[in-house]
């Protein structure tokens, strides 16, 4: 529809009656910019931790399809109370749960996908010129029953909803923007104006926290341009959209996951059926393997590296444990300082050299990498913990991040 | 369906997660007995009360159809809790909100009826052998509004349930039953064993508070066994059900209003433009008016007396103020130490005397009444407050209540 757009608002921005009120002049002054509005809040604050603590209290392993019936109440709380108070300053809003806005899902209960969207009670509503409000993170499966579409739910509910009035989706946050690289890492960061859909979903692989994957994937693929601004102040957000030649950077964003570990194996057998067992049982022990490297090391030997989460210390212990039982003469090496550094560009993939233009700043500031990997439009690099800081404002300020 | 059942449980029973396991376990032991079992319960405690204060918050007059929505939300919790705690202790247990129940109503929002159920799904559910857990108070409008029943709203669903599944209701609650007299009243009251549609209904309406007029027509209408009891013992509670001769008494229950004020005019006009005139006035000041009898005074003039809520006593002022302004002569007396006395029996309808007796009755023990009205099945007096006592006393031990 033209002249529509769709403003999505967190938890934390409803998470009191106030802060409501507050969010309803923002959206009573975008009434008077676009012919027609349509809301997307989550549930107020903490309500969603809170059932889902009730739901552990009622049972040791909750049904799925009652806790997505259970914490879908937050949502149609919020969504309720927010169009009383536009309703109240003289609005004509209303407020649609999931099934009420057309939301059909599949999927596993509490993670569930949009499969498409009915638009037409939505359509109906903004036709004669309301206000509407509809309930994120949820929907309806085939079955009838109501689902939830897992973290980060209520930004996908406002990207689709998008999609679908081919319009833009405004996400509205704690914080002001999407910033090249975390402030509190490098506190001359700069906000971003512009970032492509693609740079967007590595840095949010990569640990960037602002929006999910997901909602991204969608966004891309429909077209939609999502634009991510503070729900606190007005000051100019980032709009994520679809790569365009001119606007390229070579760099544009860098991201730390400090959370790492690495492991090295030494005169591991070079057979593939061996290195599958040892990444099989991984696997199998729920380790999430990252980064991998091998390089050889004598006849039918290599040594191999690889990095995972900090969290799955425990899990790795017992697949070492029974690898250096089957295979001897390993040595293995866990090293628990190390941090992952990734560097993010679509520019990458057209200009060359900016590897080797990395590789040079880093060796210039006597920086040591452990492991590195490359993907078209990003350079992840295993370096010390100790060197990160240092690491974080050599390329930041090289590339004025 | 045959051998099903239809039990309901209202908020204080399912206030807390251990309220909800101790009734999970009673409806274990039923669906041992039955072979279908749906359970219909309300929100947990207090819940609806602090919702409507939250819309009470976020608005002064909060829009109806969102305090539907918001409220209803009560009901979606209780029965994912109850669920998954039925699910935990193996059964297999399905939790259906308003809408997935196929409840279908319409009305004034807050204020709904049902106008009918869609009973496939639950049914479906039912032949599949799972335990079918309800929300009560809860329906879905012909515009695909989330709607709910008003006061007493849970039982409604119950008795409609059990209307359409052609089965006897279980309404669980914080009494033992139905006595013949208010317990706090008359110690040695007896509970009743069985009581009549029409006898309960007049009972509701005159302040036996148990359940709702509404759902006891439902029942009456569809001929659905409604059987009331305690969710915390065993003890047999109360069957309401049809009228048969056989197990006819003359009374089966008194009930006392006590918040009760009579209002006397003496030498009012006798013409019937007149009389119209105060009730008009009465009732355009909201003065709900319960009770009228009026005698001859003299050539044209009557003595005209009523009762009304004592509550109304500001409203009644206004209304006299402006009465005797406009006709001289007249002589007000308000008394707000009287009670009104109800006593309601089928049996009434069959047994003449009955009456005869009452007014026997009284009289034998010198306690004085001032008004007296009656319908096919009850008798109500306007007695003084200091005879209520001895009054109940009388009539219960008279009568066997």
């Amino acid at each position: 529809m033209e002249h529509s757009v769709v403003m999505k608002f967190g938890g934390s921005s409803v998470e009191s009656i106030e802060k409501m009120q507050a969010i309803a002049q923002r959206i009573i002054k975008k009434k008077s910019e676009f012919r027609h509005v349509v809301v997307v809040v989550s549930a107020m604050g903490k309500t969603t931790n809170q059932l889902l603590a009730l739901a552990k209290q009622a049972a040791k392993y909750p049904s799925k399809r009652e806790i997505d019936m259970l914490i879908s109440t937050g949502e149609q709380v919020s969504i309720s109370l927010l169009t009383m108070i536009l309703n109240e300053l003289g609005e004509q809003a209303i407020a649609l749960t999931g099934f009420q806005a057309g939301i059909k899902t599949s999927g596993l209960h509490t993670k569930n996908k949009i499969l498409d969207i009915d638009i037409s009670k939505i359509e109906n509503y903004l036709n004669t010129n309301h206000l509407v409000v509809v309930a994120g993170f949820q929907g309806l499966n085939e079955q009838g029953d109501i689902t939830t579409l897992g973290r980060g739910g209520s930004d996908t509910t406002a990207v689709a909803l998008a999609a679908k009035l081919g319009c833009t989706a405004e996400i509205y946050t704690d914080v002001d923007g999407i910033y090249g690289v975390d402030p509190r890492l490098y506190p001359e960061a700069k906000k971003l104006d512009v970032i492509t859909y693609e740079e967007m979903k590595e840095m949010a692989f990569l640990g960037a926290k602002v929006m999910e994957p997901r909602s991204i994937e969608i966004g891309q693929r429909y077209k939609v341009p999502i634009y991510v601004a503070s729900s606190q102040n007005n000051h100019t957000g980032t709009l994520i959209k679809e790569y365009t030649k001119v606007e390229e950077k070579s760099i544009t964003g860098l991201s730390i996951s400090e959370k790492v570990m690495m492991v090295t194996i030494m005169n591991f057998s070079a057979r593939s059926s061996d290195i599958a067992t040892l990444f099989v049982a991984l696997a199998e022990n729920e380790v999430n393997v990252d980064m991998i490297s091998q390089t050889p090391a004598g006849e039918g030997l290599i040594n191999l590296a690889f990095t995972a989460g900090a969290d799955d210390l425990e899990a790795i212990n017992e697949v070492l444990e029974k690898i250096t039982a089957r295979y001897e003469g390993l040595d293995v090496i866990k090293n628990m300082n190390v941090v992952k550094i990734s560097v993010v560009g679509t520019g990458m993939r057209t200009q060359s050299g900016v590897a080797a233009e990395l590789f040079k700043l880093l060796a210039d500031h006597q920086i040591e990498f452990r492991l590195v990997t490359t993907s078209e439009i990003s350079i992840s690099y295993t370096i010390d913990k100790k060197h990160m800081k240092k690491t974080v404002e050599v390329i930041s300020s090289h590339f004025g991040l």
